[in-house]
């Protein structure tokens, strides 16, 4: 498996730069017959485009996808699909600055030592603008999961630094920039962010992610579970530091009676599994947590080094998100739609042929 | 990749059932060369054997492992090593009660729904006691990397339930049966388990795992990063439902200031980042953190289903540990250092004619 | 995807080597449900076992196997299928006079060279011994082919040295131990391999291979193609130079008008494609022809050098197979099984939801 | 691994089809640091392009190649390489007549039947037009391997129908529009060209490729061999219906006396194994042999079915090459380049420690 693809049957590949002149993708392995536009696309890159509020990177951005293959006539083909997403604002001088300095939190120092050379404009390779890419795999993969089985991927902001944000509503996620599940919190944020924006700083956030309708049986033993994939999935977002599924860290301090979660004719009473056992969906909601740190690129002047190795400061001045994970709440969700389908294909193809025994409810 | 294999070059697959005839597994990708024996598996085995003090399963397992190829006068040949390590206590008896119930917190009812059968000994495949495969490949990985780069694997147990145990001293973890870092401790969690275990219920831990002296430049953006590779394989780990890499879950209250670790010409400043930035590691320690649930297998009795649907209640009076992750030390350094190895070689691959620009100390 | 695995879905790993204690095999994909015992494997292995005629080398090899695992009352479970085979006549001493010398036409030099290191006892990994382990993993697939999908694989010896065979009846491929389709040529047959095996030398052998009843729209475009996995498994059995699929090289001569098959409402006229369009099947037979090189093991000296590259020359006294094409034909079936079966579950996976539009017949 | 992508580290990832908007491709795996441009893709494809005689299809395609990734001041920076070329003369008109008919001999039908859904227009992703990605990638692998190890990767045609082309010079491959070897034989393959084209039909070809100052010691046992890699990679190009290393077919009727390569201290005596011992290369040089079946589109009118199932005929009046296997020397080459430079970063990955003790020659 090459790093620049996930997925075993369910398989997005990835490429582009920060500055270069496109983002693409190849997503392969989608099943045929799939009504599938542009616009499907464009909906769910949208949500996480650049400039849609104050709070976030002022870069400009239209993020068009156009899709290059493997749809004919408004379906899916089930041959490869490639997608293509331009590249417009490249404003590299913002960035000649920095070129020889290893920015504190970057991903700088170990491009330069890994590679021997590195693309050093706005992150190159490393550059959170590479989840576009993501975005719109995902939203291949959550149109396919809610046809063919129901199933909604949906996240929310759930932390943004030290605010703690209760889930109230799935409607007041959409009605807001910071996609929080609860729109009496919205002034706070904004004004923490302006406060945070003032000071030259950034703050870390914590977003959650849930995967309803998902049929029992989704996810294969022992190294290939459900949610050991999620978590490298997961992981794999730039900036992700933690990864929770049901009480998460929660179930250090839980007691065995009070964690596991007894069952019923009717279901199951509890969800502190997250909605896997053993690596395999249980039928309830799939429940996600992960922790972004804050972004890396302040104002503040930092100490470090150059490209030869001498001590030096930086300080970023150019248009950065102060907290990425404000965008993050898309980009989970694509995750978690990506690694779904691809266990949900996984599972046909072995247990295509079996019906589970229980029926509960 | 099928489920039962991890990894790209350095690559383990496994097999075995708890109370079938015999756990195995192949290592694929070891370079030739390297001096190994049964001896070096077993000596890791021993450290996550069942029966070596009052606080795990007594269930009596030698856990004595054989090489059956990939091994020639002493020295690895480069071809697969496959190993066996053959069930003894095999008491089925124990389980016949069970066998038609879904134990809450178990993998039984999922198991049962996917497959539409299941091997009710003592939980068959999703049994924790498939990590020995995981912790003899581990045997070879840390061999190899403390041998060829000098790299060193260790855990610790960081939390015991309620009782958060501050690292003191990496001789004290060997010196106890908890792997805990502080033998001023033990007589505390000695009585913690003690009363546990008189209750009928078990409990949760936190286990940290460290890797010292990783090379700059192992990893691979953007889907196959360091990271990300390994949180699926501590979250593969069973019972395990949470992951952090350095700052974890607590850089979502961190400023930017405050988390980006700066550096100078000596090295890093900080290590928030868990030696790991873009994917790529930094040269500092890696340092893993994982929460593991506790044991789903309790005396207390519990509402459940049948096989038919029907509403029962279970109790589990088998041999079980009350906290599997006082045993899950050893096997959280054997994923980390599967997945270091991997990634050791995966480098050597791509950029083993790159030699790292900048000299830091 | 490690060397010694293959398969996508149905993941078949192996290890083992020629002199050492035993093979083994982990076969990972199968579906639960299938009825499987040591017999099913046993059967198949039986009918490469060696000493089965005075054709054939005369080690003595029960080829016992023995299933690990994935396997509970009869059944399989859907988990990892691990099995045993023990090796028995390893008279290593056999070996010791070429142990430093490199056999021409042998993997010996290229393993010294690859590796710095090999287990010279009869091959050691690259002994043709291995393939009990592909055709145990082809006993699987088959069975499940043949209940699921009434697929048929069967195979038998096309030319032995210079003397082609016609195909003339299935029955009689089972009643002579060179799997000549045609008993009234079994006397000749054993008259060119008495003086071969009298004149020290060894001959090479075509074997063809046959599956019946595939269903349509099995394989993958356009690197995953059926034809493209079925010439590399082909082309992974010991001694095979030559892999062709329908009309092979005779295509070379062919005209398009000839060569591409027509179609009425009833089905193909011809099968020159061997039963794969663009990578996928077409529902007719596949057909698939492969070249064994003459076993290099011979009595007769040959020039060579030994491991301190020095001129020396070699007669292999051990006890080699003249033809190694004469046991073949259940290895190359075991292959061709396992690579539709791959096929099987990958167009299940993708295309599970897909009713093919066209009825023939 | 998806159907689209192939090789382990050095992996290609393509999409496109014949009258979609662009094919492209995706290369992960490329060390960092090679100087690359546009242009040395350009080359390459310029080598297979149509039009570029009156012997092969008029379809006009400048095949103009845009590098979008991987690439940073003129290297390499060792992250995906994503690249574009777009279709330019789609005249999908011309096919609109048969887009409801399966052209016999092509991937019409096991397309339809497969994903019930099918781009017609050209053959869809099945169009052999999907080889420029094939050519742009081999063109990166060829410059590394030349670069790095000096590996020289060239083909030419071997047989045009029944005219078979002895071997006499490398320059002679690049001075006419066929890649024969002998330039004296142009004037008959015009002339029998020529004849093909008027009666409508068409014919096979035979293209052979060698790889010349292969290392020895590249190539994984027992199913990641060298050979079993390059078999499936070639029998992946469209068209081949058959593939051979070194004697390949002809090894049938030798004797192992005659096959078997003799070595002295200055090397091998000569190279039936055709470089590859035990699936690993020897040193010597890498030569394969392909054939390639007749083009399947011909203005002969042929039997056929519709989509209904129902009989009909079908006549080809597209720009087709008469001969596909005359634009094919290019295309192996590729595949071989590829597997070649997948093969040495896996061995450097495994045995980067190693060094052949014996020295030849």
């Amino acid at each position: 498996m090459s790093g620049n693809s996930f997925g075993t049957l369910y398989c997005v590949t990835s490429f582009g730069e920060s500055h270069g002149p496109a983002y693409g993708g190849v997503v392969d392995g989608c099943p045929p017959g799939l009504q599938l536009s542009n616009g499907d696309l464009q909906k769910e890159l949208d949500r996480r485009k650049p400039g849609s509020s104050r709070h976030v990177t002022q870069r400009r951005e239209s993020d068009s996808v156009e899709i290059l293959s493997g749809v004919f006539e408004g379906r899916t083909t089930g041959t490869a699909i490639g997608f293509l997403i331009r590249n417009e604002d490249q404003r590299s001088k913002d960035y000649s600055t920095i070129a020889e300095k290893f920015r504190p939190g970057h991903a700088d120092y170990t491009y330069w030592q890994k590679y021997g050379i590195r693309d050093a404009r706005g992150g190159g390779r490393a550059s959170a603008r590479e989840t576009v890419v993501r975005v719109a795999a995902g939203a291949i993969a959550k149109k396919w999961l809610a046809q063919r089985y129901g199933v909604l991927v949906r996240g929310y902001l759930a932390q943004l630094g030290p605010l703690e944000i209760e889930f109230k509503a799935w409607q007041d996620v959409q009605a807001n920039p910071f996609f929080a599940p609860d729109n009496s919190r919205v002034k706070e944020l904004e004004q923490f962010m302006d406060d945070l924006r003032e000071s030259g700083d950034s703050c870390g956030a914590r977003v959650n992610v849930v995967a309803e309708k998902v049929p029992v049986g989704w996810g294969e033993p022992v190294y290939g579970r459900l949610d050991a994939d999620i978590a490298g999935a997961m992981m794999s977002i730039n900036a992700v530091k933690g990864v929770e599924l049901g009480a998460g860290f929660a179930a250090v301090m839980q007691k065995g009676s009070e964690h596991g979660d007894e069952m019923t004719p009717q279901g199951f009473l509890s969800n502190n599994n997250g909605g896997v056992l053993g690596g395999i969906s249980t039928g309830q909601d799939v429940t996600v947590s992960i922790a972004l740190k804050p972004t890396s690129s302040i104002r503040l002047s930092r100490r470090t080094i150059d490209a030869r190795g001498e001590a030096t400061t930086v300080e970023t001045t150019g248009r950065h998100d102060p907290c990425v994970g404000i965008r993050a709440t898309p980009i989970a969700e694509a995750m978690l739609a990506c690694v779904l389908m691809d266990h949900a294909l996984r599972h046909r193809a072995q247990c295509g042929d079996v019906t589970p025994p229980v029926k509960l409810g």
